[in-house]
């Protein structure tokens, strides 16, 4: 029998509190916030383990069905990234938005909202903070080890990883806001470097060949390896050699099978594409995400 | 901002170690069972709480997504047998089978297998047995309070509500195994009901109308509502009576939010149906789970 990995979930405080009251529709506009598919809040680890926070923008349709950010493509272009670091499982990820931004401006619309803002906040202090959590856990086990530090009580975070502006923005946002968060921010290493798929949209966008825009997201990602390779201590060896001008197969880096909750698909965490929207117009593809398992993981008898 | 409920996971003993090292392909032979989409573990209180313990068979579309067993129409029906009995969180499901049978022989052809047996009984003894939890959590927290008991050493479970023959099975294969689990049978209610859906099935393998084969099972579960009214101390007051001939709005219950992973959508739970296999072939339809947001839940402005 395989042993597992998987995800606790959010049992220690503050996170208990944290998905018991994050906002809803009340302050994301459901006109420009896919609220209908619940808030995603995180990936990685919780217990004060993470020594660089990730930053992205919103969870699409992967992060809809795994309930974890930046599982998709972009997903595991981070990760590669992470690798480069010599980082392999201690990290954290957060975003911008806990639901999907529907219509790409509407991402730029409500950066500063402060109800988004404030509980965005909750979650850096969480993962940032020193003294974020309370050292007393909701559910109290039995007094076996008499003096152990409370499992969040420090962050071992040294770098944060923004990707793309929007990310940028809520950083800035964060560590401007209070003299804690500001001398906090002064010992972190901030990283602003292109959204994961930057080249895409940017490429849609500007009618700029792909080759073209991926080529200068990538040098963007290489200029900023060796400040961050400097400000992050490593699990494994690093390699902090540049990326070339075009994705390569070991730039991507699957996602930890212990990112995800418990019983979760192998497939789920692969390079493979298995969730997109679908519908015949606008609302039925904003009501549908379809799964499918990637060909390569169809290990049943042919039918 | 409303408070949400959501379902911890698996944080404690015995859960941490029984979604770690959950049988594959191995023991599920793939031909007969959907392992690509993962094992689906539970729905309900694994902290000691459950009174009742309801056994269903197998994991459908809905639970594949929202990763807890009885979710769809099946779960929303056994929901409102619970609040028959007047118990409205105080149950864990468990089900014969973590994955999906895909043919339904195939079901009976392996409840007695060994690998399969013996990690359900693993979770039967954690959900029924007094001393299944050993008395140190994996996440030890600080000693706040001196003496507190395991929180899953002790099982209040005193009736077992069985879906369908093959959940029968798997009890009394449990129950026949050793004298300690005959023992905890006989301080144990057994209500052997026809399965959630038998009306649908039964009909189509049978011939007869819906209509009659709805009545029978309906007429089998009001049959076996007052032994297990007696058998259960119930949360609130109970409403024991009979079924009518045909299923009622008020006869099914949406799924309670603590029963889910945080985050899920509030349709998730409810009665409308969101899942449902999808392709052009048997090849495509196996791989395919098409979600969409009900009609009564797209909240957003008309696209």
């Amino acid at each position: 029998m395989v042993t597992h990995r998987s995800c606790p979930g959010y049992v220690d405080e503050p996170f208990a509190s944290l998905v018991a009251d994050y906002p809803g529709a009340e302050a994301y506009p459901p006109g420009d916030f896919r609220v209908e598919w619940g808030p995603v809040f995180h990936r990685g680890r919780l217990d004060g383990s993470a020594r660089v926070l990730v930053i992205g923008q919103d969870p699409a349709t992967h992060e809809a069905i795994s309930r974890r950010v930046l599982v998709g493509e972009a997903g595991q272009r981070v990760q590669g990234l992470l690798a480069r670091l010599g980082i392999t499982h201690s990290y954290v990820m957060l975003n911008v938005y806990l639901y999907s931004v529907f219509g790409q401006a509407a991402g730029y619309r409500h950066v500063k909202d402060p109800d988004i803002v404030d509980y965005r906040h909750r979650w850096l202090d969480a993962v940032l903070l020193d003294s974020a959590s309370p050292s007393v856990s909701p559910s109290v086990t039995p007094s076996v080890t008499p003096s152990v530090t409370p499992s969040v009580a420090s962050s071992g975070v040294t770098a944060v990883i923004a990707l793309g502006t929007l990310a940028k923005r809520a950083f800035g946002l964060w560590e401007d806001s209070s003299p804690e968060r500001e001398a906090r921010s002064r010992r972190l290493h901030l990283a602003a470097v292109r959204h994961p798929t930057y080249a895409e949209g940017s490429a849609r966008a500007s009618g700029q060949p792909l080759e073209d825009t991926t080529a200068a997201q990538l040098a963007d990602w290489s200029a900023h390896l060796p400040a961050l390779g400097a400000a992050v201590s490593p699990e494994v060896t690093p390699n902090l050699r540049s990326y070339g001008e075009s994705w390569t197969e070991r730039d991507l880096v699957a996602i930890p099978e212990q990112d995800l909750p418990p019983g979760a698909p192998a497939w789920w965490r692969a390079v493979d594409a298995w969730a997109v929207r679908d519908g015949a117009d606008a609302q039925e593809k904003r009501a549908t995400i379809r799964v499918a398992v990637p060909k390569g993981a169809r290990s049943w008898p042919t039918l």
